[in-house]
Formats: C-alpha cells, structure tokens, sequence
C-alpha cells in the first residue's frame, strides 16, 4: 500500500538556532561521548548539553550541527546550529524550554524553521571573532572570565598595521595547529583590526572559515609585535613562510569569543548572522 | 628622655588605593570578624581578604578604610581604600604583593602614599555606580556574572526622563532600606542617565554619598517606570513622599557596579578617582 509507505515516511522540521555561552566551564564544543549519552564526567560538552536540552523539548533525539566548533574555553556571542526534529514546536517554545534546561552558562537566544537546505556550517559564508586583552601590570578580577592580560605595554597601532598582511585569500599554515584536520589551508581572511579601548586591546577578524586554533595563533604572533619583539613586517614573511614552528605561542582561550557566523540573506536568519 | 620617646612614637605611612573586585562570591564589602581574625567560613569579605594581603605584605597588621562600602555580590572598578602602615613599601611593592596574595576575585589597581589628612571616605566628594539590565526575553549566559536581567521591553527614554526628578539635594527616604544607619537621608544627586545599548540598559548616577541600597531601590522603581506600570511623573512623587514601603522592589546585586569615588586634584590621585 503506497499511501500508509508515504504516511510512515520519517518527517523532520529542520530549525536553526542562536546559541550564547561562557565556554570557560566547557570542554569546548564537540560531543565527546554517543549521541544520546551524556558528557563524561568532568568534561562537559556544549553540543552535549545543547542536544540533551533540545532532545527534552522534542520528546526525541535531536543532533545538532553548529557554524563553527569552538575549543575549550572559548565563548560564543552567536554560535548557530540546526537541528532536525520529529516534532514541530514554535519558535518560543524551542528557546524558552530549551535555555530552561541549559545550565546558567548557556542560552538559546533565538530560533527559526528554516528550509531542508540550510545547513549551519556549510551555508555559513563567513565568521566572525573578536579577541579581548587587557593590557596592564595588574591582572583582571573583574571581567576575568572573558579576558586575555598581558602586563607589557602593547602598541596596538603596530599590530593593527602588521595584521593587514593576512587580509586576503591565502594558505595559513603558519597559524594552524598540528591537530588541525582540514584538507587544506587556503582560507579568505576578510577583515582584521586592532584597537584599543582604555586598558583593553581588541582584536576583531573576519574570515570565510577558521582553521583550528587559527585566531588564537594569530593573536599570539601579534602580540610579540605589540610588545616590540618583532617587527611589523614580520607578520607577513610568518604567513609566507606557512611554518607553524616559526610564529608565537596560542593566545589563551578565555579571551576569545565567537561572534557569529554570517548567512547570506536568503535564508531570512536574523540581522546579526546575515551578510 | 625625650629623644628616645620621640624615636619610639609609632611611625605611620599613609596610603590609598584602588580595589577593583567581582563581588559575585563575597558577602559584602565590610569584615564581619575581628580585625586580623580570618571571615567566617562561607562569608568572606573584600575588606577581609584586602586586609590580610596588606598585612602580608607590611608584615603587620593593616586596617583598612574604603570609600563606600559594597553590599554582598556588588561589584567595584574602583574602590577606594586608604590604610596606615609601620613600613613603607613603594607603590609597586603594594600592588604587585597585595594581589598575587588576593583572590582571582580582587585586585589592586594603583596605590599612593597620601598625607595623613586624607581619609578615602570623609575626603570623597561624589560617588559613581553604574546598573546594567540586560532586557530581552531570554536571561544572560555571557557576562551573567555582572547583568541584571529583565524579560518584559523596557523604555529607556522613559527611564531616563523620570529620573531626572531626582537631581539635586533632595532627601531620599523613599529609596533607603530600613537598615540604613546614616544619620539623615539628604544627599546631592548630581548626575542621572538611562540609556540603552542593544539589549543592555545602563543607568549611571553620581552623587555626593549614597544610602544604603538607594541605586538599587532607585532602579527597581524606574524598572516599574520603563515597563509602563508606573507613569513617569511617579519617580518624583516617591522622592517626595519619603516613604520606603510604596517604592519599587530592590533591584538584584548582581548588575551594580561602583565605578568609584572622586576626589579633588589637591590629593595627586588618578585621574579616574579625581574630579
């Protein structure tokens, strides 16, 4: 009987999600254990607790894709993912009964249906990190969380100019990490800038997709130009050389947070995630 | 011998200092064991921990005196301390001691010798807190640490019109809680604002001194105002009708922050505690 085949066929809603956290309690993003079973213990996951919250709304198993895996302890302003669900629920329902679930560290900010072809990484034309520094002799107690410290003067001018070098579609190499599973380097860098707020240096930067490790590394080859151990041509010859071995060491984590990725408009997300 | 008695007078060097801190895990600003008795368990202070690390590093025991005392899970960008110590140390030495002996919570920012007529409360001649509101339906994950939140819209420009109301030397019995033990409740309101920022509502004001939990009482009124419950003229009748009971709710701790007090430029201080 065709019609009761069609009528069993799986249905699936598919919805994307913007999803905020403070990653400093996480063991980054990517599920560690099966789908279905929780985090181990000690390493808490963000798809994890996402997945579990998602998959209590739905009253099924919900898998997420996100925009862009994030290491530990780094944050996200606007994470986004999509999901697959048997169940239909209005937008308010996925967020406000999912962030119900999340720990404090957690929250959906928004959802949306969108069409079977939308897919979190793959529809993403660009991505966005901002990295914070504060920069003076004391460490941060307030705002410690989100913050990187360097306790010597950093000339973020310097930095500003040294980092325009990496504008443009190149191979990063010289900024990946040896644990980085992409087939390949070449990656468009859109946008770079370095400024300073008061005792903070800002370091914000666009690109049509990261390579593992890829900002934190650049952040620490600029900061031993910010410190005047290098000249600012040297950002350059680092990422002409695409010798991992040859730049500065990874900025730390805390100082990092994923702003977004961005979509083109057709798939009619919000104005943050939209090109 | 006269000379000898001379020699044997206690010597005391004055300093001042700026005490940044995360209020999140403290019970307030104001020891509530003796001096040089450690907090009790689960109740530690910042003047507790600030005046063991002092002491650390005079090798004495120091009191100290702040500008305004915090209620538990307050926050400060700059408090203001003064403290007497037996031995002097160079700025640098108090700073760097002081903090690698405080919690990742506290910080010292600056210290300064200062003549002995300055007094980091009686010397102030305004004080300054800002309130951040994050308001949007969804609660804060990022910066939760330091954001009250508020699901139903606010209008700022509504806010920010009421509580102009209360410029000037006014009595502001309305907004003190009935545990405040200051002698009277008049004070100089001298600066107001409500302003939004995306999703952020920030109110800062700045007075002479403040009663205990007046910003705290101030925006859980103008909250009933930048929801439509209350009209705006209402903030200026609570003023004048000095009565704590018909006010609005004391708005949480966590989105208070003093950003410090200010001095006048006789006393050399930093340029962010001078006026």
């Amino acid at each position: 009987m065709p019609a009761t085949a069609v009528d069993d066929a799986p249905r699936a809603y598919r919805y994307a999600a913007g999803v905020e956290y403070d990653g400093g309690a996480f063991s980054g993003w990517q599920r560690l254990s099966k789908h279905g079973e929780p985090d181990p213990p000690g390493e808490a996951t963000l798809q994890g607790a996402i997945e579990a919250a998602l998959s209590f709304v739905a009253g099924a198993p919900i898998e997420t894709v996100c925009a862009g895996r994030t290491d530990a302890g780094v944050h996200a302003e606007c994470q986004v993912i999509h999901f697959d669900s048997p169940v239909a629920r209005d937008p308010r329902g996925w967020v406000l009964g999912a962030t119900a679930q999340l720990p404090p560290q957690v929250c959906l900010r928004w959802c949306r249906p969108v069409p079977p072809g939308f897919h979190a990484r793959f529809s993403a034309r660009a991505r966005r990190y901002r990295y914070r520094i504060l920069n003076r002799p004391v460490r941060p107690a307030l705002g410690r969380q989100y913050l990187a410290w360097e306790r010597r003067p950093l000339d973020a001018g310097a930095m500003h100019r040294a980092a325009q070098a990496l504008l443009g579609e190149n191979d990063f190499s010289a900024f990946r990490t040896v644990h980085c599973q992409a087939p390949h380097a070449r990656r468009e860098l859109q946008e770079i800038s370095v400024r300073r707020a008061g005792e903070v240096v800002e370091i914000e930067v666009q690109a049509n997709a990261f390579l593992h490790h890829m900002v934190r590394n650049i952040v620490g080859s600029l900061l031993l130009v910010g410190r005047g151990e290098r000249p600012e041509a040297w950002i350059g010859e680092l990422l002409a050389g695409r010798d991992r071995t040859v730049a500065g060491p990874t900025a730390p984590a805390a100082g990092l947070t994923f702003l977004g990725p961005r979509y083109p408009a057709e798939w009619h997300l919000p104005a943050e995630v939209t090109l």
